[in-house]
């Protein structure tokens, strides 16, 4: 056995240190050295089916336990798992990749080995574009520092990085870390920071509606509970995006719904839209979070908080972090008692679903089923398509118990996902919403739920193909897929486990029936909701006029 | 219906122009408009389950059809497309990636589109690394232009290209091809060439024991026949390679066999070793092609013309492309009876494979019975896996028939590349050669193989994980996958069809019963092999211990 600390050793202590207890990948063999010193570490090996599964697992686990890391081998691997990194990258989400190469004796030679593509520095510079800061390590020396960097950046920026090491380096010895990991905080200017806060201050405390409008980044930034401190404590009323959905609890008495543009159910358009003061923390006006930019908020209504910059009615200032603003916003904020004056209209509670007798399944009926039936217990994962736009009316209990990937909208993300989220939250169950077409993507990540005993409930809605694009423009023969027996999926994935169970629901009896033996938590469940006719929830009927409108 | 003739139509009459009548691809709602395109031209579109599984089999397609395309929607279909992308590229297989592209507006304004990475130049960028020339279409004037010249530039070097076609450009009217695309072919310089074949000649014909090894660069350069007529004209003795084996007819006469350094059988590794005149044509000197660089082959007695270049006993030549010199060296040689005084030493061809009774599978009697089985109207495709490595030994009889990716070796290439190879030659039966692990990469494409009727027989090595890297290596638990039930997917997949037959066999007997019944061209079979206990073809005994020994 090898008792020198080596490079390996010395990543895997820091992947330790930030939070990761588990690593997602598939081995080959420029990455099994590496791989030795995981199996010998306090780490956890998840093997998945291919790479960008590893990818999509590493994302769901990161934006539960706050950064991930997933473990690829050369050419092959990385260039599999790069479309998962450049998702992480679009939507923030912090993930490492780990990228065995060939052993430094063939880069040198510029010897052809398997796995090359053109030349040994085309992966690292393709992983570039995609990740905050990448290296190849090629000096042990310096290899602590630059682990430590790419650690530190993809920490602070919220962004993923990129690591690759020759098999030979992995076996290298190198230095212990001298100390913990650095982890200097993204500084604001304190002069902008006094003045932008004192400003939007006075506009706030002048403000007669404000409302708060929390986004995706105070999720990012871990500052979702210092943004329910600051609506409490001010009394504001707050909505959220869908790219933020659950980032606050949704049965909080002044949670108003989620702000969409033009999407919006009516009294939270009204509500957003007619304020005169806006505190929009955190929020990206991406194409979906603003129903395809439908949103009317007027800049001199509102004090926006993003990417570094604060703007108070059209006021900027540079260099102020979103964690600072929120901080010293609370305090000088007036609480006035405005929900007393002005009670927020929030969304009543859909009352119990009942099935009805013998009545085929309903898009409709499907989604209030699904509404009824999450609790706290559950996190609840959709895939772009019609469980998209049918889930942002969902009630969603607790925070944090929900997982979209709104902006990058890689459909098959969330079966793998999963996986993550069950690894990073032990105690929760993930309940995956998904179509037909998107589960195809990615089906195979069912096999590494059941081997991880992740006692998840998978709801494929199968309408039959591409519904969603079947919606946005005239439909075409391409929107068509095979059709699988899906419930069948689980007996062969669990090769004939009894831990599984897969069923195919055509009515609302069977589908309650279903969801209830899905309450046994010791399997794996599969639902296939079989919805023909292109039915679908009215936000996908609301998506496509608009998508269609403005294509035309 | 729009009569316009369109950016889109355009691209459409080149692909057809230059061979290609089917496009792979999955649907997304930036790429519509171009797809409505496709449904109304002469193409077949077939859709895959996912992009990168349409990118394997876009170059399946392109190995036997000599050009290819894929079609895919923008980031989260780009980005999944790129590792079949950077394959083809390291295997010079000229495949074109379509990727739909958010409209001009959105990308003038910088709009925060779903699938958008971090900005609109990224995907170009990063596809420019891995193609011979990459294209975004902006203007439609200049449209033509470029869509020929990345066509063109990619027939010529035998590389992918990439076209990103914004939505609003999709539609947009453009000029009809004035004449034939133009396809200037890469000149040699007409003196290197006179010399170079000269010297190549004389040297030749003062040899007395020539050998020519043909290399993988003839085969995408479609110089079988060429290859064929100068060692039957000259009567050379000839050995292929991994890369290019079965460029020629392996019961020819002449063949001696597969030529990989080290790792070939004695007579091939001492006829190819002690020749004074071996004619390499196209030879690649990758790893596995040499068995890990174990080549003993002194340039001094080396005619070698390969990537633009000839060299004569180490004397080189600049700009000489390889069908030049292949057609100006046939008459130059003379031949002389040399097969008659020095009789070449053929493999023997296997008695016919007669299963025992009651006997358990093993691995060389499985490789044995497979070789046995194949005939000239079936296509082998065999995976990085024991595959590899037991599949150099068997008999292809017509040149052509066997697909093998031994360069790149991305495990999971060859589910998806049957299906191109299948509708390249409607008239033949892909069959598969897969290992577990390798099939949970990209086994969804199971589906689409039965959805377009391909006839194909799978072979699925059961080995309970990944064989080869517990060969490599000291063996570790990322190698144990999750074990399937593999036989039951074709009725998963097939929805119950009665076109798909699934079987698992574990002795001699069941395995002739199964291929009996996969002479059924009907159906889709899948065969699962069930082989515990590490047990392995002795080419993966002799790979493990050429990378356990070269990296102590």
């Amino acid at each position: 056995m090898n008792t020198n600390y080596t490079i390996s050793n010395y990543l895997l202590e820091r992947l330790q240190e930030v939070g990761i207890s588990h690593l997602f990948g598939v081995p080959g063999d420029y990455v099994l050295d590496f791989l030795d010193a995981v199996m010998a570490s306090p780490l956890c090996w998840v093997g998945t089916c291919n790479e960008l599964n590893a990818g999509y697992a590493a994302d769901g686990y990161a934006r539960m336990n706050g950064i991930a890391a997933a473990v690829v081998t050369y050419g092959v691997g990385g260039l599999s798992i790069i479309n998962a990194t450049a998702g992480a990258y679009a939507e923030q989400v912090p993930m490492i990749v780990i990228s065995g190469a060939p052993p430094s004796k063939r880069r040198e030679a510029g010897a052809l080995v398997h796995h090359l593509v053109a030349n040994y520095q085309l992966q690292l510079d393709l992983f570039r574009k995609v990740t905050a800061d990448a290296v190849m390590i090629t000096n042990p020396d310096t290899a602590p520092a630059e682990i430590d960097r790419v650690l530190t950046t993809c920490i602070q920026r919220k962004l993923p990085g990129y690591i690759e090491i020759p098999a030979d380096m992995a076996v290298t010895p190198c230095r212990r870390p001298a100390a913990p990991l650095p982890m200097p905080k993204a500084a604001s200017d304190p002069v902008a920071l006094t003045r932008c806060v004192s400003t939007a201050a006075a506009f706030f405390n002048r403000s007669s509606s404000p409302i708060l409008l929390a986004g995706v980044e105070l999720m990012r930034h871990d500052l979702g509970a210092a943004t329910l401190k600051l609506v409490e404590t001010a009394e504001i009323p707050f909505a959220t995006m869908l790219s933020s959905k659950a980032l606050l609890p949704e049965l909080h008495p002044q949670f108003i719904g989620i702000y969409q543009g033009a999407w919006s159910r009516d009294n939270v358009k009204r509500q957003v839209e007619s304020s005169d003061c806006v505190i929009s923390l955190g929020a990206w006006k991406t194409d979906l979070d603003t129903g395809m930019f439908s949103g009317n908020l007027d800049d001199r209504r509102v004090i926006s908080a993003c990417a570094g910059k604060v703007a108070v009615g059209g006021q900027c200032f540079e260099n102020v972090q979103l964690n600072d603003f929120v901080e010293a916003l609370l305090p000088a904020l007036e609480p006035r008692s405005y929900l007393t004056s002005h009670p927020t209209q929030a969304r009543e509670l859909a009352p119990p679903f009942v099935a009805r007798a013998q009545t085929p399944l309903a898009a409709t009926r499907l989604y209030e089923c699904i509404d009824d039936y999450l609790d706290d217990q559950m996190v609840l994962l959709v895939e772009p398509g019609d469980a998209f736009c049918a889930a942002p009316e969902f009630f969603v209990e607790e925070a944090e118990n929900f997982i979209i990937q709104p902006y990058y909208a890689a459909i098959g993300f969330c079966t793998p996902a999963a996986l993550g989220v069950a690894l990073a939250r032990s105690g929760k169950r993930p309940v995956i919403l998904t179509g037909d077409g998107a589960l195809q993507m990615t089906v195979q990540e069912i096999s590494t739920l059941i081997r991880q005993h992740c006692p998840a409930i998978m709801i494929v809605v199968n309408n039959d193909g591409y519904l969603i694009e079947r919606k946005l423009h005239e439909d075409g023969m391409y929107n068509d897929i095979q059709m699988w027996q899906y419930a069948g999926l689980p007996a062969v994935f669990g090769n004939g486990s009894d831990a599984v169970r897969g069923t195919r629901v055509t009515t609302e009896e069977e589908l309650v029936a279903a969801l209830d033996a899905a309450r046994d938590t010791s399997k794996f469940h599969l639902i296939e909701a079989w919805l023909p006719g292109r039915d679908c929830s009215p936000g996908l009927d609301r998506l496509g006029a608009t998508f269609r409108q403005q294509t035309k």
